[in-house]
């Protein structure tokens, strides 16, 4: 097996403070790094780097892990451009909101589905991102949420059974019959396809003993936990979160002291999601607030046909420095390393020899310029598993 | 001269109301568009179109006019991450702020001024950009002033003198000298490059009866006005503006009734420049209150090294639509046309018969979607003056 060597860059982030300037970004600067059998097999800098097989030589750009992007809902068909649109021109439009996509979902082929998700991923990774969860959660039947996870799972081992994202509309007048089917025959054909069990704690979707139900049933048959979590207000979300282990409580846009606390004391990773505030003109989430606590946060995309329609994780780390009170450095460790915490991994989200070799080049010397230079697509060379991809 | 036929739009924007949906964006569903001699020729339904030489398949993408950003500072050396990076991080830095740029862009060579020109340009044409305007200001003596009108002019017509940025290090106790230098010796120098003149009519930088000095001498010499106002605080600036018939006044971010009136009975664009209030956290200008009193507004990435680091029209539409109360349409049209008319031209901006054949295509089926979609790269082939470019 060969080894590449891309070298001549300006900076490397590795996110391991034991190198370069010793913060938590662990930067390099003149750096290089050595790419072997689809792992990192050395990072340094680039006058001590060993000889190897190839040679890209960076000329200057900056190095950042590919971003991680632990929540996004990118099985669905349909688009809602004329919901949006309406919205944001004060015209009134009556919005069918997940059902809208759910049965444009299910009227779907496979293949329309698959097609979808293929174009959505394929965008996602010209733009740096090389790691990335996604749901079903707009079939809300046995079959369509099992379709969405086996669809899914082609493409990513980060699959999530949200069968909890609303009520299926068949169930309106009977919910609990509805977190019944949740809860057993769907989540029996759904558990083989999925890593995660995830459920959308909110007013208007599932209560706190709801989401319990979901959630202790998912980890029963195998799942981890994640739950969408107080993004339209307060509520038992968070807490519930991190009372049963949840390795994300995803959204936290509404958060008492008790749940920052609660986030604090245990070990659940507060995903924040700009791109869905941004899109629906809602308030930020406080990212300063939960980083002064000790929490850890990431962040991520929430792309989804509704609510966040961007793919781009740039994009999320620029709002995040503007509107959420992050530093630079803290929104490039949130959208690389917060989201391998999301994940509960540890072989992405850093450039250390071992990790996998999932990283993206900048056209520009520094991982600041993500929040320096918003919307300009930056992003101008991409290795996943070692592979030039982009 | 061969004909290339772009077919199978699901929409194209004409910005001509005579063209399909009738409104102001003169919407045509089901499209195509006719180049020919670095004209559109023809726009139409597609299953209208004539026949020509060459035709490319837009396979349902939407087509919208080039963007036209006209107002960008791209004659610079140097970079400053450091001050924004602290800025953002709430540390404390000694910020030169302009002054830093002038240093540096003295100290460049003109290759190297060129080279960085020609990169921001490169970057902004495929994001859809066909027309920019870009202007001098980070010389400030007579030579570097007259060598960045020089070099900007190489690569674009619209290119503004503005020796009057703000007032020579070298000047700082005699302003009143360095306003003599700007109306006379540097524009003798500046006049032959540049087709416009601009003044940044600010407290801190030229005060009314500066402004008026400096946009009155360069009208005698030919330029045409445009100026700098209202960015940080309330000013004479936007009114001066009207009085002597700028094309356009830039930012206008704080406005009184008045302001508001000399623009809706006047003919000077109001072109605003969201990515300067994104990149230093300021207040939003509003947009809705200037449309809604009937004044042509104009969208621009004020692109600059310290305070809006973005060539990207995109991300200025998306910002518009969310924080500035315009609707997805206003944006769209203002980001083309509106651009179009604050640089006081016919022959760009819209898509009908005659134009200049500057397009892009989106990879959506809506120009909405440059909203809906925010910070997602979706421009993903684009013509200027009929020559595919990307």
């Amino acid at each position: 097996m060969s080894a590449t060597l891309v070298t001549n860059l300006a900076s490397l982030v590795t996110n391991d403070p034991a190198q370069g300037d010793g913060s938590r970004l662990g930067v390099i600067s003149g750096a290089a790094v050595v790419i072997e059998r689809g792992e990192v097999a050395w990072v340094g800098p680039a006058r001590q780097a060993p000889a190897a097989d190839a040679v890209h030589d960076a000329q200057g750009r900056a190095a950042i892990p590919g971003f991680v992007d632990s929540h996004s809902h990118l099985v669905f068909a349909g688009d809602r451009t004329q919901e949006f649109n309406a919205r944001m021109s004060g015209r009134p439009y009556r919005a069918g909101g997940i059902r809208t996509t759910v049965a444009a979902t299910r009227a779907a082929t496979d293949e329309e589905l698959e097609a979808g998700l293929v174009r959505h991923l394929g965008e996602a990774l010209r733009q740096g991102t090389t790691t990335f969860e996604t749901k079903s959660g707009y079939g809300l039947t046995v079959a369509d949420e099992e379709r969405a996870l086996r669809i899914a799972a082609r493409h990513t081992e980060e699959v999530t059974y949200l069968g909890a994202h609303i009520v299926a509309p068949e169930y309106a007048d009977d919910p609990a019959a509805y977190v019944e089917l949740v809860t057993g025959p769907m989540l029996d054909a759904c558990a083989p396809h999925a890593r995660w069990v995830d459920v959308f704690c909110e007013t208007g979707a599932f209560d706190g003993d709801q989401a319990r139900a979901v959630l202790t049933a998912g980890r029963a048959r195998g799942l981890v936990p994640r739950v969408h979590a107080n993004q339209l207000g307060p509520g038992p979300g968070v807490r519930l979160a991190v009372e049963l282990g949840a390795a994300s409580a995803d959204h936290c846009t509404h958060l008492t002291d008790a749940d920052v606390d609660a986030l604090a004391s245990g070990n659940t990773v507060a995903t924040l999601l700009p791109g869905a505030e941004f899109s629906t003109r809602a308030s930020w989430p406080d990212a300063r607030r939960l980083l002064d606590a000790g929490v850890t946060v990431a962040l991520s995309t929430d792309c989804n046909p509704g609510s966040s329609y961007t793919s781009s994780m740039p994009f999320c780390i620029a709002l995040a420095v503007r509107d959420m009170g992050m530093t630079p450095d803290e929104a490039l460790w949130s959208a690389t390393a917060g989201g391998a915490a999301a994940l509960l991994r540890t072989d992405i989200g850093r450039l250390t020899p071992g990790a996998r070799a999932d990283l993206a080049l900048l056209d520009g010397p520094s991982h600041v310029h993500l929040a320096y230079r918003p919307g300009v697509p930056l992003v101008d060379a991409v290795w996943r598993r070692g592979e030039r991809v982009r």
